[in-house]
């Protein structure tokens, strides 16, 4: 058996949690071995660092044996720790915060359990990967589209929980889901929207219901298990067209933000960009080796090689254009008259007919068509190879020139402070905000390599909220330090989470600690 | 002093409370003459029924002056019914749902905090209307476009925490609502989104905080008072199309919804339709005496004089397209062809400089453009002139042939059983969905068809009810009936609503019953 313990918890409760899911689930689907556990671990967590084991993972298969498990939960007082598919790289993977939860994962709940080609929509449930989703898709024979993000592993569920985004129109993941299934922490099933009627008809197509919207509290949450939830699909348009902006300067950087600001304001831009930084760029066809050998950051000159020799700019620019071919070419003119403004600029693109979009080779190019792969796992292979790891260090930011500027500033000198390069995406979240994934990429079997990537990452916390920005998304290490951060009023809204999350869970056993939400007996209070 | 006394409280104790009252807010802003209280009761409520009567009516000034209301209704126990600009018309105006209610109107909290020219947002308080903000955003010189529903008197925060509607494509008023700051039930003060950090840069341009989302628990709900609000903006589209489909057939509505749908769904139409019924698209201009005299339904015949004479189809279409010329021109060429495939139809269009809207004449062309007025005040006068009056009874639906074709005849079957004319407008809520609202039209003068207009909107609640509809909004009158359709897994809905009322409002005092969600003490628990 286990000896990783959740505190507060004796042996026994636990082994006898533990027989409880094994009579829910079937004892092939409660795994204890090390060896089975190791795949559910934080895969950039160093070795031997033991603080977010797990005792064990359950798999149940359906709503009931799900609910079976938080009952029994609830009874001997386990801490569990929901996964999807388990793919949240970068913020932790499948790891609870809390040493010695019990790891429920959803991947054996893998159905779509409808398309609808007319309302253009699917449902599904967790364990539903966006590779799932789209061979679904492709298979009923609709015309539909759907939105992937850079890693086509995950769940679309979880991805979609924690706020994910891909690259189409509908690349707001959050936005378009409609219609949430949701097993509370007591065990209860509920359905949001219009599903909180029996038979509503407009469950996965209507966003609210009457009274209050109870959705977003099951987003990055720690107060419900969501089972089921509808996805919109976009219709495939006539012309499809992927495209690129270089520009020269670093300092170029601020007028390219507003100048997508405003295109995405005026919908010339349709799909959601991605700004790269020459490290990000460089990292999705080639590790640090095959630029620099030495330590410390990545010297001016490598830089400007990577600019010059993969012909990327010092910023560089994916983004799309979608819609019938003739409204396509006029939105291209306006793009390219945009950053026609920035001296020395260059913008490319090249038409793809909407039916064709799933034999392009670029896979940067085919994610924004909603077509899934997984090249890009290779970004975080640019120190250390196939043990090449990463944080995501992600502040959310208005879309301005100023914004994007200090974050750039505040986070690459950071960085440069521990020695660590600087692999920056700037991900538009609308017309009016982004995402300043910042990948803290490092060698995962290089202990003081790992010990500072997430140093950096905690130093950058408070100072980037002294300057009034906030993490959208955290690694579980550092989750209490980014919600320190939403001070407002004295934590005003820590108290409302708080509130709702011990009246929701008077056990607290669902998720404690996700997103710094404690429930009470682990707050001390 | 008042008479009418909320259950459970003494005259005494509330004296002491409407004391505390003027204390906060200085006695001139706290109303209870009988003639004051007038125009906030709801206008189209029978004059000698006495059931939604208040007790009072408060006007803080500002969020403090609001702040100390709350706790004092909490000390002393006096419900409180909170209305902005209190247009709330055909769902109750300002009427509270508890008899004796104190009425907190927030029109004095009128400022338009913030207009943003870049990120196009404004930030406003409860008392700003449609009106104010729209002439607020002209006097900043930024081009910039609100929107708005088809009166313009109404607040912009109350609006759209009811779930209102505009038709610009910002039209979605929920959706394009970014960042809240909320006095909850015991009078502590919060952010939602990236407001919770003091000096969050992306309050109003970033949806979501890390963690849970609460803002949908601020929407159609009792859970707290909402005293800022940002808007998002709209940039000003070089080229504006306000147009009409008038279809021939009854039965053409199917077809058509079909056509909006897909015509949504693939950007053609830009704004948000509105399509209506005969009766519906005449008394825009003309009350119902213009076209019959006698009793019962509108005859087949006076309808289809009302179509001949005034232009109109069977069923009437207003759309509009919003962009480029040169996009427009795609896009109208797009909505022609689409509905030349109904026999008959009519499909007409006039393109207007983005800059120019303001001089439209016709005001269904200017609302899709966000320019307010409040000539459509003249519908709800079909009969009993300025004494008419109208309920919205309001299911939300797939936007598909089916569910628009089984909707009106269940609506217009019950509404001739009770002898009223069938007035329609089906709005889609986007490319998926649409609320289906019926304008049941009555005398207010007019007792015995006053009460036919409630008993007919009632009876068909649990009708819609079971072909799988609820409303997405109702009168007070009907609240209760309304959220007893939403019955998935024996109430669990109401179920979480009920819990999270209770810890957020434990002394159950703002607004009880509002959507059907009453605090412990007023369930008899």
């Amino acid at each position: 058996m286990t000896s990783v313990l959740p505190t507060d918890l004796t042996e026994q409760a636990l082994d006898a949690a533990l027989d409880g899911f094994r009579a829910a689930v079937g004892a092939e689907h409660v795994l204890t071995d090390v060896e089975q556990l190791r795949e559910f671990r934080d895969p950039y967590w160093f070795a031997a660092w033991d603080d977010y084991e797990a005792s064990a993972v359950v798999q149940p298969e359906s709503v009931e044996e799900l609910q079976a498990v938080v009952r029994i939960a609830n009874d001997r007082g386990v801490p569990l720790w929901v996964s999807s598919q388990g793919r949240n790289n970068g913020y932790g993977g499948s790891s609870p915060r809390v040493r010695g939860a019990v790891v429920v994962n959803l991947r054996r709940m893998n159905r779509v359990l409808e398309i609808d080609g007319d309302a253009a929509y699917a449902v599904v449930e967790p364990g539903v990967s966006f590779f799932d989703l789209y061979e679904a898709v492709r298979a009923s024979g609709h015309r539909l589209w759907i939105s992937v993000p850079d890693l086509g592993w995950g769940s679309v569920i979880g991805n979609t929980l924690e706020y994910g985004l891909g690259y189409t129109p509908y690349g707001d993941h959050a936005a378009n889901a409609c219609g949430l299934e949701v097993v509370l922490p007591n065990g209860e099933l509920v359905r949001t929207g219009m599903g909180a009627i029996s038979n509503g008809r407009a469950w996965h197509v209507y966003r609210r219901s009457f009274g209050p919207s109870f959705d977003g509290l099951f987003f990055q949450s720690n107060l419900g298990i969501v089972t089921k939830m509808g996805v919109w699909l976009m219709p495939e348009p006539e012309c499809y067209l992927p495209g690129w902006v270089m520009v020269p300067r670093d300092d170029d950087l601020g007028p390219m933000v507003d100048i997508v600001r405003e295109l995405m304001l005026g919908g010339s831009i349709t799909g959601y960009p991605m700004i790269l930084s020459p490290v990000a760029a460089a990292s999705v066809f080639t590790d640090r080796a095959h630029w620099h050998q030495g330590e410390g950051v990545l010297p001016e000159e490598a830089i400007e090689r990577i600019c010059s020799e993969l012909g990327f700019g010092r910023w560089t620019m994916r983004f799309a254009i979608h819609g019938d071919e003739a409204i396509v070419d006029h939105r291209f003119a306006r793009v390219q008259e945009a950053f026609g403004r920035i001296e020395g600029s260059t913008v490319i693109g090249t038409k793809v007919a909407g039916s064709q979009v799933h034999t392009i080779e670029n896979p940067a190019e085919r994610v924004q068509a909603g077509v899934p792969n997984l090249e890009l796992v290779q970004m975080g292979k640019w120190y250390g190879g196939e043990a090449g790891g990463h944080i995501g260090f992600s502040p959310a930011a208005p879309l301005t020139a100023d914004d994007a500027t200090r974050l750039r500033d505040l986070m690459r000198g950071a960085l440069a402070e521990h020695g660590l390069d600087y692999s920056a995406a700037l991900i538009p979240t609308g017309p009016r905000s982004f995402i300043n994934v910042v990948l803290v990429v490092f060698d995962t079997s290089d202990e003081d390599q790992t010990r500072s990537a997430f140093a950096v990452s905690k130093e950058l916390v408070p100072k980037a909220a002294a300057l009034g920005y906030g993490e959208y998304r955290a690694h579980i290490d550092f989750m209490d330090l980014c919600a320190g951060a939403y001070d407002f009023n004295d934590y005003a809204s820590r108290r409302l989470a708080e509130t709702i999350k011990d009246v929701l869970d008077p056990n607290g056993i669902l998720m404690p600690g996700k997103q710094g939400v404690w429930p009470r007996r682990m707050r001390g209070v």
